[in-house]
């Protein structure tokens, strides 16, 4: 019964990207690995499932303790795919990325990567999100390798309670520069798009997505959230639920009545 | 300055979809309406945005007081070309669907409709996403369309916290067996996926996604809950927010301690 775990690695940039390679690497230091991501890369998919297509999963590698999958699906379907059609065991850990790109504060709406992750909390799977924040599809995993051993190691240890995933994000910094890992909340910011107009060869206007990050957080620069810490050279990791309920917000709200006529009892 | 809120709909369903014509007859009753909707069906697509291909949006109808748009983008991609290229005012008011079909418990997280509910609280305007729980293109929206009507006027007269938007479930029964609406919290449940596995004329072998819902809330049925209410012949809302930090999972991580090599400080 000594089964090495099962982990499940994924990401929403393809099956070709370095994050993906160096997070399979990492992850099997601690158990049986399968792979499974698109040929093109997904960025942007956040939590979308595909319905109006088949989807096929095609089996690209395998050695002992390790296979891979190519999918035509989302992040969000590669994951549905593994749990329910391609393992006859249930994964004990779900990894995903490592993103090519930041995934803090509000951007874990919009990601692919953190979708997969959201999903195997759903499934009730220990689930970690990580995502580095250096866009080049040729940047340095070395840090971000190590601190996904890490935060592998602590949630193999104490699990995850349910419904939870992990957003870890890693600044682009080396390895020694980084100064420790710190729990955080998502801090409070908006994507400020900017669409470029442009007008095609026939003459029909068209858009193209821009966009840069505000931050709302106060003037301190909101110490305790995810974009404070990695400024300041921490990686930050925020708990996040499935669970979308503003509990906060549904006990004042209860006070609100409604007309007669929806509210006769 | 009596100028009229200003109100974005949109849905997931295509512009062609009959919650999204009963809506759009809603909105106009409370103000000037901006439609913006796809040619082709989006459900599923959650958050997500697109960033490979530019984006369109046509203007395909105008009168006094309402405009309305064709768009090849995502619900999401919709409601950021209104705010940022299509209005010279920003809406006071968001809502989304009457989309065809439940978005109660987990489904809120796959939610075209809900999606761009959540990027409207993103921007801090009030938000609403309605779901009737009726797949059928021809349902009847009579009750859902009254119960949209007040909430849209209880939102317009109360506002919603910064970040919080409401996902609205309607049952799908005549108006006069409605017992109410009531205030509720995201049902624990998930869908429990059945991929259909079939082989295509060339011996490949390819899924279908089917699946079915499982609530995982006590024999009481999880009373206070979405699915709990639906079940019950009430419509539901659960105010969603887009921080999804888990707060309470958070103060018991903090104990964590990671390695020297990142716990230095």
């Amino acid at each position: 019964m000594n089964q090495p775990p099962l982990i499940l690695v994924t990401n929403d940039d393809g099956i070709n990207a370095k994050g993906l390679e160096n997070l399979v690497s990492v992850a099997r230091r601690f158990g049986d690995v399968v792979a499974i991501s698109s040929m093109e890369p997904m960025s942007g998919m956040s939590h979308a499932i595909t319905i109006k297509v088949p989807l096929r999963a095609k089996l690209v590698s395998e050695e002992p303790g390790f296979r891979s999958y190519l999918t035509n699906g989302t992040p969000v379907d590669g994951v549905k795919l593994v749990f329910n059609s391609l393992t006859d065991r249930k994964p004990d850990l779900l990894v995903s990325g490592i993103n090519h790109g930041s995934n803090s504060s509000s951007s874990v709406l919009y990601s692919g990567t953190m979708a997969a992750a959201m999903e195997g909390a759903v499934n009730h799977i220990p689930s970690i999100g990580f995502s580095l924040l250096d866009f080049d599809p040729d940047a340095d995993f070395t840090a971000s390798g190590r601190v996904a051993g890490e935060v592998i190691s602590m949630v193999l240890e104490n699990g995850l309670p349910d419904g939870v995933c992990l957003n870890v994000n890693i600044p682009s910094i080396p390895p020694e520069e980084i100064r420790g890992i710190r729990m955080c909340s998502q801090a409070n910011g908006y994507w400020k798009e900017e669409f470029e107009k442009r007008t095609d060869p026939n003459g029909r206007e068209y858009y193209w997505l821009t966009g840069f990050f505000h931050n709302r957080e106060p003037d301190n620069g909101g110490e305790g959230t995810d974009e404070w810490a990695l400024k300041n050279r921490y990686v930050s990791i925020v708990p996040i639920h499935t669970d979308l309920t503003a509990y906060g917000v549904l006990k004042e709200m209860l006070s609100w009545s409604f007309s007669k006529a929806y509210n006769h009892e």
